[in-house]
């Protein structure tokens, strides 16, 4: 393991980290806030510490997969520390364990919080809050990437252990310019929301958060009742910018190169509407008495799954109280999870997908033993390493997830809880259902819990492996 | 396809169900009870229709694995059927649906029931819907090929069709003769309890009804309250018989020619029994304050998990009433299921152990890409295609488990519920939770409801693969 470019690349982490709170300090004087303060410290503190780790390079340059990994994971959680600072110095959730929670939550685009009443909140920290979103939804390391030649030819180990799918397409050969039109994209779709937001009347500082929450598929609101008090213009506007966000960003960018017929043949894109469209038209028809007409019942259902596919986790209506049918297809959707290359979370369209396609040439196999069956996805050959790693990716999955159900049901609240909350936590939307649904909060479980939920968040947002290679001794131990 | 000579299997499994029923008749007799003609007449039916179709011997004779399954599948549906038509002909379960749910859950040794009063049956019909547990745990087909060389060189694709397990492991060469080993283990097994029974005061009736329900891990009892009305000793007896019909009956196999160190280093059966052990220490400590004294707290765990791991179902508590972490933990234990090769159901804990040891060398080939990992079971290596194909299952598992809910949600029972039920069902054990908790019964679901937990009965013991090729439109296509 190579700690010295590990501590080197946390180093410089917590230079742009120490950046990003500076930028929501100056936020703060505009409002004129005292709680800005406590992001000047935390800015002060996090500078001081990576000024520190990166005052000399890193004499080895050997840089290998096992040390991306951990790198991705520990940096992940350098950032959430730092970024909970100005929570706890600010004395607006006292509690480190809190604090932690909520920045996790923020950074990996979850959206859960344990925070009881979001309106009570100074805008500063508010804002803080719902940045993280935006950050963490591309990524921080990506972020680094950008502007930085960071571990130079090895940058891919940190690219792949960071961003989400089965396996990275980088759209331009060299990295670091992937990372640029990546963020690029990003941020130009984000501007473009703030301002079709702020066209519906939205206040600047409401779209921005917004914008934020949506972009990063993270969910955080301002306002305690989450989009529900906004205009039906507004809740259409933010859906369809949720779905958005829950394409691949590789989609975008051969728009940007006019390559059309790509975009056409892509299994994974026709599944994701086609799952959106089949979704929102059968919870429609099963909500339809909730509300005065079939057009608005379809309007909440295309909302709310919008909101938990792309694991965003908005929303509108508390469909906590919806028949069992709808709260089921929502909480097999919440696995499903959005686009592999978006910012959204959970398994991911490609490899639902690639999971059936084995599937269907397995039964085939079956039927006919001597028969060769190829797996093709997005018109190319998938090799069966990749197949094969898919299948171990869902087994961990649900493994981490039975678990991790485990350890909630200790806390003995109702087995729907402990389900839907991890499932919530790993998949990175935020409410679930029962006790954890949208009207609800995380506030009542013990630290124990949180830990769970912060690993599950962290886990989820990361893929599992970096995560999992951290907690496991063995894997240290071998040489 | 070779229908002429699937005809003529189906024949024969007729023909010895029309036995199976002639006994049970002759049970009747000494009963004095009227309910006996329907079993009478049963046989009659399935006798013609059997011998009608095994009248001529099929002229073809080419008989591939998609025909093996094909044939498994039909000939489970034709035996439940014929099986059903003693409840429809006395009356005692006038609707067809419900007959044919609880031959079903009886051949498939689930043990759900529809029935809201048990002890109100006649005896001979209770006998008869115990004995199809016995017959359905070692399989219908495994005991015609007992006695006839029935498919010739290739009853091997019968029993792979109808047996548990990732991999069929032949005894020894001849698949006639690893048919009638099995057999004798089983019915051996079956005297030893019985006796043991009849030993703690239990009539004869309910002694070989109750070892009927252990052997087959199936479950259905003789009485309202399961087995909760007897005494420890007995229950302690049932316990303990269902934890060895949940062994890989291969080791008793090896212990028959002596060879007690290959039993000692079976994967399988040390993971068998940790995780029998581990839970019930864990589920006993959670539920002391349900019982008097530690040690009740603890027999009463072992005797839960004992049937729930072995997915027998029965149960001698309402464990619906336990903790959260209790619960959960059964739930687990549900999908983990029993040993490969025994008469249980679920995903099998071979599987399961493979699945681990997969995830393992997959985490260590991220960590050190260029070092091979060998997945070893048993002390030999597993080859690729069987470690691709475990994973494949488990996932078409969860498939299938996924679109189940979502259909049984539909009738708006608790999330709970429907998802307990398909657990309960899909698994083979019986009672899950919530409304069909252990002192509850499936009489509540609508008929599409009850088909959809047939087909999991039936997909659940057959493990996926025959009803999913049975069901699928496009394999039938293909030449």
């Amino acid at each position: 393991m190579n700690f010295g470019f590990i501590t080197y690349i946390l180093g410089w982490i917590l230079n742009f980290q120490s950046g990003f709170l500076f930028l929501t300090f100056v936020l703060s004087l505009f409002y004129g806030e005292k709680s800005g303060y406590a992001l000047l410290v935390s800015a002060a503190i996090s500078f001081l510490i990576g000024i520190i780790c990166t005052w000399r390079k890193p004499k080895h340059k050997s840089f290998y997969a096992k040390d991306g990994f951990v790198a991705v994971a520990l940096g992940w959680i350098v950032v959430s520390i730092s970024g909970a600072l100005p929570f706890v110095i600010s004395g607006e959730i006292p509690s480190i364990f809190d604090a932690m929670f909520e920045t996790i939550s923020g950074y990996t685009t979850t959206g859960a919080t344990i925070l009881t009443n979001v309106e009570a909140m100074s805008k500063c920290l508010l804002f803080w809050r719902s940045f993280t979103h935006w950050i963490g939804g591309m990524g921080v390391l990506v972020f680094v990437m950008c502007i930085l030649p960071l571990a130079g030819g090895n940058n891919m180990h940190l690219m792949r252990a960071e961003s989400p799918g089965p396996s990275v397409g980088k759209l331009v050969p060299r990295v670091h310019s992937t990372a640029v039109i990546l963020y690029g994209i990003y941020t130009a779709l984000t501007v473009i929301e703030v301002i079709f937001l702020l066209a519906g009347g939205m206040s600047m500082f409401d779209a921005i958060t917004t914008s934020f929450g949506t972009a990063g598929t993270g969910g955080f609101g301002v306002r305690n009742d989450s989009i529900a008090g906004y205009s039906t213009y507004i809740q259409n506007v933010v859906g369809v910018f949720m779905v958005l966000f829950g394409v691949n960003f590789s989609i975008y960018f051969l728009a940007l190169v006019r390559k059309p017929k790509e975009i056409l043949h892509s299994d994974e894109l026709k599944s994701y509407i086609g799952i959106i469209i089949a979704s929102t038209l059968i919870i429609g028809f099963n909500i339809r008495g909730y509300f005065p007409t079939l057009g608005k019942a379809i309007q909440q259902a295309f909302f709310q799954v919008g909101s938990i596919m792309t694991t965003t986790g908005f929303s509108t209506t508390d469909f906590n109280k919806w028949p069992s049918l709808s709260k089921g297809i929502l909480v097999a959707l919440m696995f499903v999870g959005a686009c592999a290359g978006s910012t959204g979370g959970g398994i991911k369209v490609s490899r639902v997908v690639m999971a059936f396609k084995n599937i269907k040439n397995e039964i085939a196999s079956f039927v006919h033993p001597k028969s060769i069956h190829t797996l093709r996805m997005e018109g190319k050959i998938v090799k069966n390493d990749v197949v094969r790693s898919v299948n171990t990716y869902l087994v961990l999955y649900f493994l981490v997830f039975a678990v991790s159900v485990l350890l909630i049901s200790i806390e003995n609240f109702s087995l729907e809880t402990s389900f839907t909350s991890v499932a919530a936590t790993l998949n990175n939307i935020g409410p679930g259902l029962d006790l954890v649904g949208p009207m609800d909060n995380f506030a009542k479980f013990n630290p124990f819990s949180k830990c769970v939920f912060m690993f599950d968040m962290l886990a989820g947002r990361l893929e599992l492996i970096p995560m999992i290679i951290l907690f496991s001794p063995w894997v240290w131990k071998r040489k």
